[in-house]
């Protein structure tokens, strides 16, 4: 069972799953809801990380799906299932790294659950809002439109920043598709291809130094932003060409003519390079 | 390490905590967050529970928050981490349940996340909707006004009903205090009492069949309303008055003349009747 055919499965009965937040029209404004699950030895060992770098992290997945949606986060809840090995002195660090994170991208924490449990769990909801209408969405991109990527890919940073700013900017640009590539840009522009009805032709991929393009195309938690804007349109500064959408052929994704297949990362299952169906 | 301990220590810094939800104001109404973990073995046993049972309570435990507030739900993100033996056949009578209870509890899951875990742990985020202003709070009792709960006490149901309509209509009765009873009489009246500024005197308490004072006073997860009317006002039909509010001794909780110890269910403890400080 992968991460994959339980999302398909419930996609059926929850309409509202397929972005990275849930837009939802209310008063004046669209509310956009997403919550990210961190847990111990799925998405990292207690060895290698400290308390502050996991609590910002908790934080930092939630407020990458804001901006791929072109949002603003505003109020958060964090859930913690605390094992024993947890101080409350951990638990204070953990704290100090969420709140750091929460006070730099403005979002405040409304509420919370603890329990006791074997290994440590975060749960992290954000809801944002975003113009009536104006959300980013991943099922806009049309034959001729460019695709993006905010930074070079392949060496995931634990501590990155989420790109809240450009996904507001790409609002103003009428981007017709984005998302974040938390999952591997070969998955992810998989989705957003699929999404869109159409495929993406891909013929440049920024390397980040010391990785693979193996890596670039295929390994997940990158955190950039993927999106698409319209063939006239000028790119905000510092963001990089890869490619351009095509008619038909709904998710096929190729590199200078040769088909990828979409191997990103599945946290269900938890191997990067596993393969999904 | 207590779960109050904790709460303690992040309510400094964290100012919404403190009622059973956080109160936002947002455009014309004001909207209420909540979110609630249910964990293997410390909430629950699997060989005692079904699938469609853990559901139904994980969800409803969250829609009490909201009901304890006078709010309507309206939107809520499920996170699941699941462990090898959750097959997925569990998962689907698992969301049987928690879609049964959303669809007549009127409530949209938007979102949710999934994960692998040693053992089952559900966190469910709720944000309801009140009319500005009008959400019932903790801190209003008032020496004189009268003490109600919504139903017999001392044997908490699994499958509990959240009282969402009587939350709802206590705003036009102007309730002066509301929460609910997920951590048992003594504990959560010691709190309400506490943050009102006002000491409680309870003169008679409804128990349940097959329960004991003792079990009424003390045992957790009645999921009941706990609140306070004025003086002078008529309750609504099928409560129980156990009692009035005085001045003074902020917190204390007497029971015909007799100091009660606020001996309610700490859930990071997991001890029912556990001492909390």
């Amino acid at each position: 069972m992968t991460e994959l055919s339980l999302v398909a499965a419930l996609a059926k009965r929850l309409p509202r799953i397929g972005d990275d937040c849930a837009v939802i029209r209310h008063g004046g404004e669209d509310l956009l809801f997403t919550t990210d699950l961190l847990v111990e030895d799925v998405h990292f060992r207690r060895t290698e990380r400290s308390a502050p770098d996991i609590g910002y992290r908790a934080l930092a997945r939630s407020l990458s799906d804001i901006a791929a949606m072109g949002g603003d986060p505003r109020w958060a809840t964090v859930a913690v299932a605390l094992p024993p090995w947890a101080t409350e002195r951990w638990v204070a660090a953990f704290y100090r790294g969420l709140l750091g994170i929460a006070t730099r991208d403005r979002t405040e924490i409304v509420g919370g659950d603890f329990s006791r449990a074997p290994v440590l769990m975060v749960d992290v909801m954000v809801c944002g809002t975003v113009p009536k209408g104006r959300a980013l969405r991943r099922n806009g991109a049309r034959p001729g439109d460019a695709i993006y990527v905010s930074g070079p890919l392949g060496r995931s940073k634990w501590r990155f920043v989420p790109r809240l700013a450009l996904g507001r900017l790409l609002r103003t640009y009428h981007a017709t598709s984005c998302m974040d590539l938390s999952d591997g840009l070969s998955l992810d522009l998989h989705r957003l291809a699929l999404a869109s009805g159409v495929s993406a032709e891909l013929d440049h991929i920024p390397i980040a130094r010391r990785a693979t393009l193996d890596g670039a195309l295929h390994r997940g938690e990158d955190y950039e932003l993927l999106f698409t804007l319209p063939p006239q349109t000028k790119p905000p500064r510092g963001v990089y060409r890869i490619g351009e959408i095509a008619p038909g052929f709904a998710g096929r994704v190729t590199y200078n003519g040769v088909l990828v297949t979409p191997d990103g990362h599945d946290h269900f299952r938890s191997q990067p390079h596993s393969r999904t169906p």
